[in-house]
């Protein structure tokens, strides 16, 4: 019996002795794509009890079933980050959400703002690259999407305990962008939200609303791309107030 | 006369007055594509002389001339930071050079690691991502791509003068693993590089040779793609010790 090969996201609970019973598309990528064969490890989480071995006991073309034989990691969830995000072009999108788990974001809120190139998203498929994305970085956590709001309406009832950062491209060199360090106020509770904007950048009335309830943070001298910017501002975060520090 | 939509890297002296002829690429492309006319605007970089506006003064299917009328920008070249990188797939190969350039990284070396992926990389190809990057970020420097090198070469004879960094996914949750903050040494001179290992990691001779002469960081508690590893580890220099600061 061999160390595990696969890491499975299950919407199942998992549990000592716990039989998951796998669907057609998961059978599928296990014994067709994988090979697994009877008794074989594999590796599951479902997003809240931690991670499992799992040993396959049945293997068919259209099901199958694991056995949980120890848990392997505990449930660790990410800091209370919520990243909001303007959708851009359908790969830099995908790349955002899959960072954006990498990351350890808590929360994946696509917004429409009054420049946003794409005001369509598949929900469902950008969750997919989530629960892909957190099978790949080890996580067992698996950030939801949730379905795209308007901007002026998320703003409307902003929680006051969660800090709002926005990173704009009209901050680059401006002296009055704060950084990160300074900006956050560390006595509030450690709940965040970072704000990408589009291509386009934010408009001049989104810019003001922005202002009176958010932070903004500079990411550098040079004009970012929405989905670098979304990296940067999650990875500064994460190393000063989040769970890499 | 309206304001320039285009952002040309050139390879051509530019200055007041001087007349720059296009390649039949570059004709097709402002003529073509962009359906630039005579008078029309168009900024120009070359890498080492800043910004310029220039105007179109000829127009043809294989050919063009642009006149140089004012300096819009001065040479602006980023910190002394090399990306040391074991390419990885095309894409995400690809990616890795957009978002160096776009961070401010001043040189970007692939590197063949006993487990790299991709043992072959397009020089040429990558170059082209740098530049193409280099004309949306609105950076006036574009980092030369390096032909691949074999670690233990490079490491032979790595400058004193250079801090290295080197990030491992064998760091996660080491607690070893010093934050970059720390194990940085301010009184060296600003000359630094950072390592990032391929998909399989660094093999354990690799990993000894590094820990004698580079410092480890650590990019939190989740195993991150080496395309996310980079762009963190540049996104934590910059902010820290580079241009963001």
């Amino acid at each position: 019996m061999k160390g595990a090969k696969v890491r499975l996201y299950v919407d199942h609970p998992l549990g000592q002795g716990q039989s998951v019973a796998l669907s057609r598309e998961q059978a599928h990528y296990l014994f067709g794509v994988m090979r697994l064969r009877i008794g074989d490890a594999v590796l599951l989480f479902n997003g809240t009890q931690g991670e499992w071995r799992a040993e396959t006991a049945e293997a068919g073309k259209r099901g199958g079933t694991l056995i949980c034989t120890k848990q392997t990691a505990p449930q660790q969830n990410p800091p209370d980050l919520w990243l909001l995000f303007a959708p851009i072009k359908k790969a830099r999108t995908d790349f955002i959400v899959e960072k954006a788990t990498e990351l350890g974001a808590s929360r994946i809120q696509p917004v429409q703002t009054e420049f946003t190139n794409s005001e369509r998203i598949r929900r469902d498929r950008l969750q997919a690259h989530a629960v892909e994305a957190a099978e790949q970085c080890g996580g067992t956590f698996v950030p939801p999407v949730a379905d795209i709001r308007k901007l002026p309406e998320l703003l409307e009832d902003w929680p006051n305990d969660r800090e709002l950062f926005f990173c704009d491209e009209a901050t680059v060199d401006d002296p009055a962008a704060s950084s990160l360090e300074k900006s956050a106020n560390r006595t509030l509770p450690q709940k965040a939200a970072l704000l990408i904007g589009p291509e386009g950048g934010f408009s001049e009335a989104e810019r003001a609303r922005l202002r009176d309830i958010a932070k903004t943070i500079s990411l550098g001298p040079r004009i970012l791309r929405a989905d670098t910017a979304a990296v940067a501002a999650l990875t500064l975060w994460q190393s000063r107030f989040g769970d890499w520090a």
